[in-house]
């Protein structure tokens, strides 16, 4: 064989914490609010109509689905949106004074919630993280002790790698010291069980495209006793949180993704996790050196869809161990892909300090992936540092 | 015949101000983007480049239609987006004291400022109107004057009454004074054409569901010398302009609609006025008290695709028209959907001064309608005031 027809590239898709593939069930009930029905919700005829229905039918099946009421969801654009939306919100309607985050969060809540700080004069606080990217519940207590208005956001699941925080501990502790309490938990909705009649949390929020959705559109939890105001204003819809003719169609599929991954969440873990497992394993035995960043080879406490592999050095993959990937046909990811953060390289990673002269990937996983993936790209990582 | 089946029911939609049925060719080029090509356009992996050359292509597409660089234009997630980031973002970036619009905007642009004019305390002015809706650019010219830093908003066509304004004009008499100017051109971006290399606006927006693209996705035109900072923050996507993973798919599909439109620009707007006219001429003989709200009936001054009726007052109607229309399958408008108007009132019929015994109703056309829709419409609209 003197050359490689294109037909045998293979294309393994790694990076399912940056996006996910949809799911063929997700575009089929999307289609129909694609074509003939596309009226506008707000409107009072029938073509308004049959789409409000569905609006508020996806709504209901969400909050159902998280254990919160319809009137607690707000639909937005994304993640991004969502997140902004809660801390925008919760600083205007309570008065922030004191914000306390960690280093480790998502851009989409880190540079929010900076800009807030540094606009408003507002005292930001980042907890302490140990090497594996731990925060500390002590830190956290002392620091609400202050008086004043306090705001905490701390992620469910990093994005990068993967620890997982303890929501239930950390609602407590703002609940005892009166703290508006967000979480950032756009890698875990879909992949993890949430009861928001238990969980004591202010606000959360989703994004479907991680949990195979579509893109452009996510969802706002406020418990609806914390009340905040929009972020986009204009026109009264989503109960005057958020204005802007409502995006149906992805609205609809969201609901759907959702209702998929729940019903089939216990399944979906154990299948995804045994492959996190097995590539844990054979990357060991294939290239002894490698080791893995945060918690994220903890089973037990990261998330089951991602690790985040630091490589020994090597002068041959020098900063480029992801182009090398590509060239064989595999995306895996550097940093955060949402953030452009393969380019300018991880604020995560370098918070936890890790070291310079390895080459870290992320790979991340779904229902999706197979072993035959996982085998060839061990094979070619072997290959890589050999 | 004992019963009217249900497939004997017509369904004619005249509410195309309010959202339009998207483009079957739209759809299709969407497709691709639902399945296979999933990959986030910040990732480096070959799954990310496939989307991010569609994303650039789509920019430069929209840019080039409307003679604007790709770097002035910044996708959304709709209209309403929009318009909040560049006139939140134009009264940070130019630190603005006196903002200047009508109180005939949409409420995606006049609660933006209202509130934005309440937070800061900034200087807020409604231009005069006439009872046709017009605005005075004396009036403009007149409040422009004022020395301090001035931002300047106001609409190209009115989505309920129909009227255009001189964008020329205004832009000419903004410049003159060093306003900003941003227009909400949602009701007209695909249905005139536009020439931004001199047009000497600073902001303008589109929103694709006006112009047979999907619902949740738009764009920011915001020209190159006047930088304003984003609204919804995080990841560097956009230029820093806009966070959050793009929504591919549909600025696909927007680019395709947009390309659609202007392509064919001057026989859709043949087509959709003389559509306008049959109707009036037709409404005209068969109620001939009707009068028209606005310049809605002046096809020189007005949107080709609507026109606002005033209907006789009415015993059997008194605020049952929408709802007759509704049972005998007809959509139209009372106001402004996308503010729920309907259900409210419309503060555009109002702040003209409309009689209050008189029921309005707003249709408005697209080249998806025909004659013989019209002459149904006439026909039940004759029998409900007879
Ligand atoms: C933890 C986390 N938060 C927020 C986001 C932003 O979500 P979106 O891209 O849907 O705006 C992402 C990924 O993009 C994420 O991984
Ligand atoms: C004039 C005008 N501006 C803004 C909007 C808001 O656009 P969107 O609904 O896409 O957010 C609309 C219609 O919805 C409109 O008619």
């Amino acid at each position: 064989m003197a050359e490689v027809s294109m037909s045998d590239q293979p294309s393994i898709y790694l990076d399912n914490a940056a996006t996910t593939p949809m799911d063929e069930r997700v575009l089929e009930v999307m289609l129909p609010y694609l074509r003939g029905n596309f009226g506008n919700p707000s409107s009072v005829h029938s073509h308004g109509r049959n789409t409000r229905v569905a609006l508020e039918k996806a709504r209901k099946e969400i909050a159902g689905l998280l254990h919160a009421s319809p009137g607690e969801i707000t639909f937005t654009s994304g993640g991004t949106e969502a997140d902004n939306t809660a801390l925008l919100g919760a600083i205007a309607a309570y008065e922030v004074k004191h914000i306390i985050t960690s280093p480790l969060e998502h851009h989409a809540v880190l540079h929010v919630l900076q800009q807030a700080a540094n606009k408003n004069n507002i005292r930001l606080s980042l907890l302490k993280v140990d090497r594996d990217g731990r925060i500390d519940l002590n830190d956290l207590e002392t620091l609400l002790r202050d008086k004043d208005s306090k705001l905490v956001s701390l992620m469910h699941g990093n994005n990068e790698i993967g620890n997982i925080a303890d929501l239930g501990g950390i609602a407590a502790l703002c609940e005892q010291y009166h703290a508006y309490f967000h979480s950032d938990t756009v890698q875990t909705i879909g992949h993890y069980p949430f009861d928001l009649q238990n969980l004591r949390i202010d606000a959360l929020v989703g994004s479907a495209h991680k949990f195979h959705g579509p893109k452009g559109v996510g969802f706002l939890y406020t418990r609806k006793d914390k009340k905040i105001p929009a972020l986009i204003t204009g026109g009264s819809q989503e109960r005057n949180m958020r204005a802007g003719t409502e995006n149906i169609a992805a609205v609809v599929g969201m609901a759907r993704a959702l209702e998929i991954a729940i019903e089939n969440q216990e399944q979906h873990q154990k299948e995804i996790q045994a492959l996190k497992q097995y590539f844990k394993d054979k990357l060991l035995s294939a290239i002894p050196e490698v080791s893995f960043n945060g918690l994220s080879a903890d089973l037990e406490n990261s998330l089951y869809t991602l690790i985040n592999v630091s490589f020994p050095p090597s002068e041959s993959n020098q900063g480029m161990l992801l182009f090398h990937l590509d060239l064989a046909g595999i995306s895996a990811s550097g940093g955060s892909a949402c953030s452009s953060g393969a380019r300018l390289g991880s604020h995560v990673l370098q918070e936890i300090g890790t070291d310079p002269s390895r080459e870290n990937a992320r790979f991340s996983f779904s229902r999706f992936n197979s072993r035959e993936e996982i085998d060839y790209t061990v094979t070619t990582l072997k290959e890589l540092y050999n």
